[in-house]
C-alpha cells in the first residue's frame, strides 16, 4: 500500500484561485473543455456555498480516518482537504474536532468520497464540506494510507496542488498548469453567456441564437402537426 | 428513432389546471384512484415548492439536450416541461439559460429523469425543478430525439397535455381528459380528511374512526401484554 | 407472519432520555461503544432536528401501513414510532393524518425504513421524521404485521422500549437498560472532546494530542519532500 | 385503483411472432428505430434463453401476487406474463407453482419487474424469467391490481397483445401493429450486418467500413504520436 | 465496541438441521411464518448451491476481516459463517486460504454481507458462499470485532447456533428453538404444495384451488371484454 | 472536450504480460502493493475467464461509440481496450460486430465502465468482457472523445500501456514499468500463499500461523463461554 506523506506541492497563485471562486463549477467544467468534474454522489452539507482552494490529497481506507491528522499538518491556508477512499465506504472520517483543526489551519473545506459527521456543528461553523454520506459512525486510526500523492476521488482523477472549485452544483478539479488559461476562458464564456442569458429573456429562441433550424432538418427532424398526425405517420413508417 | 416535434397539443382548461395546483400531490394521486405518481427518484432543488400545468414532452438520449431547444419553441404559458431520457443518465441538461428562456416563455417549471445543473442560479429565479440529479456536466446537440410523443417519465406515462402536478412529495400526472373529474373527487377527499384531521388531533384513533378493530381481530391480530408473554406465545406456537 | 400486538412495555427513565437528547448522535454512538446506528439511509426531512423517545416498534409489509394505526393506539407522551418493512419499500406509510394522531398522543418523532408523504404539512407541523423516501404513494390496510415485537430497522435491532435518538446525523438506538451508563459515558466524552476541541481550534494538531507521531514511524509512515521524490521513490519500490 | 380485468386481447399473428423470435432483441431494438427496449435492470434467471410471445400485462401492487392467478386464466399457448408493480419491490412474486400453472396454459416465459423464488425448480423445469431480483419472500392475495391495461414495465410502456422479445440482452417490446414492418426492418439489418461482419472478421477497419475519417477529420479529431506530444499539445491548448 | 468471542454455544440437533437442508428456503421461509429471510443483495457465487448449518456469527469493521480467523477456531463441523460488517463494504474479506481453513474445520459454507475474492478457487473447491460482493480488494488485521454475539447481517438479527439455510433463492434463518417445529411445518407445507402442483400442472386454475373468484368479485374486480370496452369504462369513472 | 487519438503507445514486455496473466487478479493487487483494482461493478459476461494485455485507452461520452472505431485501427495483437466513460451511462457501446473488428485485431478483450450487447454471441465467440451492464440499446456516432490519454475507468486511473489483467475477481492494472517488479513480487506471493494453504488445509490455524494470538490479546480480545456469560459481560460494561 502507499504509504508515503508529502511535505511540499506546488500550488497555483493565489490570486488565480481567488478569481476562479467568483465562477461557479459548470462553467468551469466548461471552460476547460468540459473536463475535472467529480461524480454526482459528492453532494454540499449546506446550500448556498462556494469555495476554491488548493488540493492536499488524502488516500484513505475504509473505516480509518488516521491519514488526514496526518494532512492537516501538511495544510496552509487556503488550502482544500481532498479524501479518496480506496473503496466505497459511508463510515463518518470526519467531524467537529477535524472541522475546528482544519479551521485553525486556514483549511477552507472538504471534497470527501465517504461520510462525515456532527454535521449541525459543521453547518454552524459554515465549514464547508462535499460528501457522498452523512454517518455517525466511528473510524479507527489503524492503517496507513497516503498524503499528497494523485489519487482519484469520486471518479477524477486529483493531483496534490490541483485547483478545487465546488458549489451548490457539485466539485470540479482544475489542473494547477491550467489554472489561468481556465479563468481567462471562463471569464470569456461568462461574458457570452450575459449576452444569450439577455435575449434568452427578452424571448428569442435558442432555436434561432444558436442557428440550429437547418442543422435539425438537416438531421431529418419532422414537425407535425397533432397527435393524431404522428398516429398517421407512425402507421405509414 | 422517434425524431419529430408535435405542433399542437391539447390542453386542459386552465381554470381546473390553477385549481389543481392548490391540491397537493398525495390528494391528486388519491383522488386519481392510486395512480398516475412518478418514482420518488425525481425531487425538487428547494423547498417548499408547487406547480401544475400542462404537460410538454421531450424524449432525450443521454448526454444531449437538443430537443429541449426544440420543444422551448412549442411551449406556451402556462406549460410545464416533462423531459425523459431514453436510459438513465445524471448529465446536467437544464441550466440558467434554459430557465430563462423557459420563464419567457411562460413555462412553469421542469420535470427531467435526468440531471440539471446552475442549481444556485434556478434557486435565485424561483425556477422550480424536479430532477434526478444534480450535475455539471454539458450535453452536446447533435442527436435527434422528440418532442410531444407520449413519453415514459420516471416510471410512469406521460401524453402531452396531461396535468402536471409537483411538490414536495414529488410529481403526480392527472389524464388531461380526467382533470375535472379529479378534481372533484379531489376537493371532496380533501373535505373528508379535514374532518378525519381534526377528529385525530382530538385524540379519537385511527382504530375507531375507521371501523378497524373488529378486522383486526378477524384477520387474526393478537394482542399480548408484554414481551414475556410474547416469548411464552413463540415458544407455543 | 408475526401477527402480534404487544400491550405493555418497559421505557427508560424519561430524565435520563431527555439528558440523552441534549447529547447528538454520534456522541451516544461512541458511548456506547460503537454500537447502535442505524444505516444512514435514513434522512430527516427538515434540518435541524433533534428527538429522543422510547421506541414504540412497528413492523410492516410493503405498501401497507395498517399496524400503524394498532401502534398509535400503544404510544404513550414521549413515544418515537420505528417502523421496520418486510422488504425494502418506498411508499408513503405516513402522512399527515397519522402525523396528527401521533401528536395527539404525545408521539415526539417517527424512524421509518420505508417512505412518507405530505412532508410539506409535516415540516409545517415540525413533527420530525426520519425517513428513506418520500413518495406520495398510498398504502392499503389490509395485512397484518406486529407491534412492540423486536424488529430490525435500517440494519440494526430495535427492543421496544429501546431509547431513540434522532439528529441531522441519523439514528442511534440507546439499549433501554444501558441508557444510563451511556448517558454518563457520554457526557465523559463530550468534556473531553470539548478540551480537545480548544486545542485544535488554537492551533495545535491531532499529531501532538493524540501522541500519534511515534505509531506512524512505527506503522511505516514515509515523508518525502516531493512529487518528484515521490515519483524516484515508486522507480525504486 | 385500476381494479379491471380485460378478457380479450389482439395479439399479433403467431408466425410474426415466431419468426421475430430467430431475431435478437438488440437487432428488433435498432430495426424498431431504437425503440422498445425495458431498463437494464431485467435480467434472465438462466442463459441462454430467448423467447417471444403476446404480453399478457399485470399490474400488480408491493407485496401482494394476486392479480397474476386472475391473469393465467386469461392466458393463451403463446403468451408471455408481463408484470408491472406500482412501486419498486423485490418480493417473491412467482415460484414454481405458478410457473407449473403458467406452463399448463401455454405460457412461454415470464418478465417481471419485481422478485421471483423458487428458482432452481424454475430451471430444472426451462421456464424463461427476465426478473428485477430472486426473493424467497413471499406475497399476499389481498389487493387488486388489473390485468390487460397498459402497463409501464422497467420504464416501457406495454400494451396487452404487443410482441415481447426477451434473450440474454434482456427485453424490448415490439408493437403489434408493427410487427411485421418490425421483422422485415429486421431481417433487412441482419443481412447488412452480416456483410459487415464479414469484412470487419477480413480486418476490414469500421473507419474504412463506415467512410468515417473525413467526419472525425471535419468533428475535430487530431492524431498525435505519443503520450509525450500530447503533453506539449495540452500545454500549449 | 464490542470485542468479545464466545466459545460454546448451542446447536439444533444435526439431524434436523440435514432434514432442512433437504427443503428450499423459500419452504422453509414460509413454514416459520414468513421470517427469516436475509436481504436479496447476498448471491451465491456459484448455482446450483444448498447448504445447511448453524450459524457461527462474525461482526467485523469495513476492510478488516481479523475476526474470521478467530471465529474459525471456534467452528466445528457442520457449521456456517455468518458475517455482518458495522457498515456497508465490498471488501474481499475471504479467499482461497480461509476457505481452505474453513474446509479443514467442517465448515459447510460461508454467508457475509461483504465482499469475497479468489471466486474462481473457492467455485473449484466448491465451497458455496453467499456474498454482497465479489471484489479482489485486500482487507487488514487490524481492528477487533466480535465472533459468536447476536448480529444483524443483510437486515435479519441472526443469532449464534441458529441454522442457516442457503440456496439459489438466497438464505433464511431458522430460529435453533424452533427449528423442529420448523421442520414440522415446512414437511407439511411440500405435501400441499406438491398436491397443488400436480393440479396447476392439470390444468386447475389457481382462481378455483384457492376459491378466489367470490373474494376477487368481492374485493371489486370487474372483468371488461377489450380494451375499447375500458376506454369506456374509464371515461364514465 | 479531449478530441485527440495518440498512435504510439509503450508497451510492456509481452512476455512479463503472459506471465502476469497466470497469476490471478487478487495476487497481482496484492503484489503491487495493494493498487490498481478497479471498481468491483465490472463484471465477466462469462465466467470463468482469464486475460492480460496492453491498455488502450479510449473516452467516450454516454451513448457514443465513435471512439472505439478510432481505437481499434490503434490496436496490435495482445492489447486489450479499456473503455472509460464520461458519466455514468448503461448503453450498449459494444456489440458483435465490434467484436470480430477486435478480434480480427488481435485484441484479447474489452474492460468497459458502461453497457455492452450481443452477450449471446460474444459468449459463443469466447471473446472476454468484463463491464458495467448488459443492455441491447444503441449508441450513436457523433461526439469525439478520446483514444490513448489517461482515463478514469471504475475509479482507478489506466495509462495507456499499462497491463490489464482481469480473471472472475474484477480487473486490476498493473503500472507498465513496474510489471517486473510486480511479477516477481507476485510469484513470491504465491509461494508463500501455496505454503500457507498446505497448513490451513492440515487443520492448522490461521491464529497460529500468523502469529495472532498476543496481538489479539493486547488489543483487548476477550474470550467468553457462553452467550450467558457474555450477557453478564454487557450488564456490567
Amino acid at each position: 500500500m502507499e504509504t508515503v506523506a508529502i511535505r511540499n506541492i506546488k500550488r497555483a497563485d493565489q490570486a488565480i484561485i481567488d478569481e476562479l471562486e467568483k465562477l461557479g463549477v459548470a462553467t468551469a467544467h466548461e471552460a476547460q473543455g468540459r473536463a475535472g468534474l467529480l461524480q454526482p454522489c459528492l453532494r454540499p452539507i449546506y446550500s448556498p456555498a462556494r469555495i476554491a482552494g488548493s488540493a492536499i490529497t488524502v488516500l484513505v481506507h475504509p473505516g480509518d480516518n488516521w491519514m488526514i491528522h496526518v494532512a492537516l499538518e501538511l495544510c496552509r491556508p487556503g488550502d482544500i482537504l481532498v479524501v479518496a477512499c480506496s473503496s466505497e465506504n459511508t463510515d463518518g472520517f470526519f467531524g467537529d474536532l477535524l472541522a475546528e483543526s482544519s479551521r485553525a489551519r486556514g483549511v477552507r473545506g472538504l471534497v470527501i468520497d465517504a461520510g462525515v459527521r456532527d454535521t449541525r456543528a459543521l453547518i454552524e461553523m459554515r465549514f464547508p464540506v462535499w460528501r457522498r454520506a452523512i454517518h455517525a459512525k466511528g473510524t479507527v486510526k489503524a492503517t496507513l494510507g497516503a498524503v499528497n500523492i494523485p489519487v482519484v476521488c469520486a471518479g477524477r482523477l486529483v493531483t496534490p496542488g490541483d485547483v478545487v472549485l465546488a458549489d451548490d452544483d457539485g466539485v470540479v478539479i482544475v489542473e494547477r498548469r491550467r489554472a489561468k488559461k481556465t479563468l481567462v476562458a471562463a471569464r470569456r464564456r461568462e461574458r457570452e453567456e450575459a449576452d444569450k442569458r439577455r435575449r434568452l429573456a427578452d424571448g428569442e429562441l435558442g432555436l434561432d441564437i444558436y442557428n440550429m433550424r437547418a442543422r435539425l432538418e438537416a438531421a431529418g427532424l419532422i414537425y407535425l402537426d397533432s397527435l393524431e398526425e404522428y398516429e398517421q405517420y407512425k402507421n405509414r413508417a
